[in-house]
């Protein structure tokens, strides 16, 4: 049978989602458990990769096991071995086809900055921001980032130069809430630090430290050199990971409701 | 000079505030940095010790210093020294008779509880219960505790016997949030471990463990042995310290009109 797993997690105490020698590792966490269930060595695979201190409301993996558990007893399984900063939400049986990786139409990234610098809570959850934001204008330059672009500017040096850094963001949107700003991120997927680098590109921008111009030069110059911003890792969330299409259209509507 | 100061901690990374040997304390993280702007030991002194794991929004602490700092320059030295887990909020000069203990009219404390067994970011922040609390029989049991009484029963058996258990509630308001209830404690002090352990007797009686008549019974008991309850410490906020009288009808106003 093949698991379908939704998973959230605390990142403050793991070095990211990879597992890596000598650090402490979501994934390794979780296949410990899988192995001690099954007394053999169980891999697992996610939707992709979240770095050091990243936060998720829900990453997706799957994994094949020959045990014919209940979804709600696979959860209950999950959770009363795993440490409390990892959850699991829900397990579903799916068709032996599918794939956490390759299936994932569409994925949503929250980056979460605050003016709150002198709050001890937000510390790992929120990213500091003395300055006061200009949030009409970072939405502004948020735009130039809507539909399909070569995001060769916004990612790490060292990706595969073989791999397309052709995505498509759907929706960027700069939301004010009570006690933070909150950049929402939707597209088919994103390239490493993608996301952080875009949303550290809208805060200089908030600050009046770029034009819209500039975002726009920098997007179009399609050159890694071109960006030296990059968010910190605790601002940064993995809220979803959509498998079907009509599930996008659903949530979309339903958060622009909430948020109104 | 004598200085009043207003600091948050997330309780997290503690052992209380009081410094002992071998653990991190609030206090000595805090006496450490006066030690290296004085280059010489300077002693604080709280309105109360806070427990382990127990969080602070707004604990108030008084010093004396040879130093004539500008208040904004003493909270600008204490931040960019303390770790980001502790925050001072004001600093300000007062009196040499003033005394943080001695002189606090009023405490606030916070207790707060989620039915998000599965939420991963409240562990260190919440309490979690499984169950569906009844709040508004909660709200009944509560008013048992409001005005003076002795709290014999809801207390730690260490306590000095010749201390009076005499306090006086004058508030414990139960408050359905988003996400938690929060269960809002305004009293002239409270004995050790007192709003823990009356904060689990409420929720016993919120999955109607206990009646109102148990609670009675255990209040007017006067015997170390009837509660034998004492809530979890990351639940736990101490909120304010006020030092005049005024100030707690202002709050109390803004605080129930914030919460229509």
């Amino acid at each position: 049978m093949r698991y379908k797993v939704t998973v959230s997690y605390d990142g403050s105490a793991y070095y990211g989602w990879q597992k890596q020698p000598n650090v402490h590792s979501i994934q390794e966490t979780i296949e410990n458990v899988l192995e001690t269930i099954h007394q053999y060595p169980v891999e697992i695979t996610a939707s992709g990769r979240t770095d050091a201190y990243v936060h998720a409301l829900g990453q997706v993996f799957h994994f094949d096991s020959d045990k014919d558990i209940s979804q709600e007893r696979w959860k209950a399984a999950f959770n009363s071995q795993l440490p409390k900063q990892i959850r699991v939400q829900e397990v579903i049986e799916v068709h032996e086809d599918f794939h956490a990786r390759f299936d994932a139409l569409y994925k949503r990234y929250d980056y979460v900055v605050t003016n709150q610098v002198d709050n001890p809570f937000v510390e790992n959850y929120m990213v500091k921001e003395r300055k006061q934001l200009d949030i009409a204008y970072m939405q502004e330059c948020a735009n130039v980032f809507l539909g399909k672009h070569d995001f060769t500017s916004f990612t790490s040096n060292k990706i595969d130069p073989r791999k397309s850094r052709e995505k498509t963001i759907i929706r960027l949107d700069i939301v004010k809430e009570e006690d933070c700003i909150r950049m929402i991120f939707v597209g088919d997927g994103f390239l490493r630090y993608m996301v952080r680098m875009i949303a550290q590109t809208l805060i200089e921008a908030g600050k009046h430290k770029l034009t819209k111009e500039d975002v726009q030069r920098m997007l179009e110059g399609k050159n890694k050199h071109l960006c030296r911003y990059k968010g910190a890792p605790q601002g940064l969330y993995l809220v979803y990971v959509l498998y079907d299409e009509e599930d996008l259209y659903i949530l979309n509507e339903k958060e622009r409701r909430d948020e109104k």
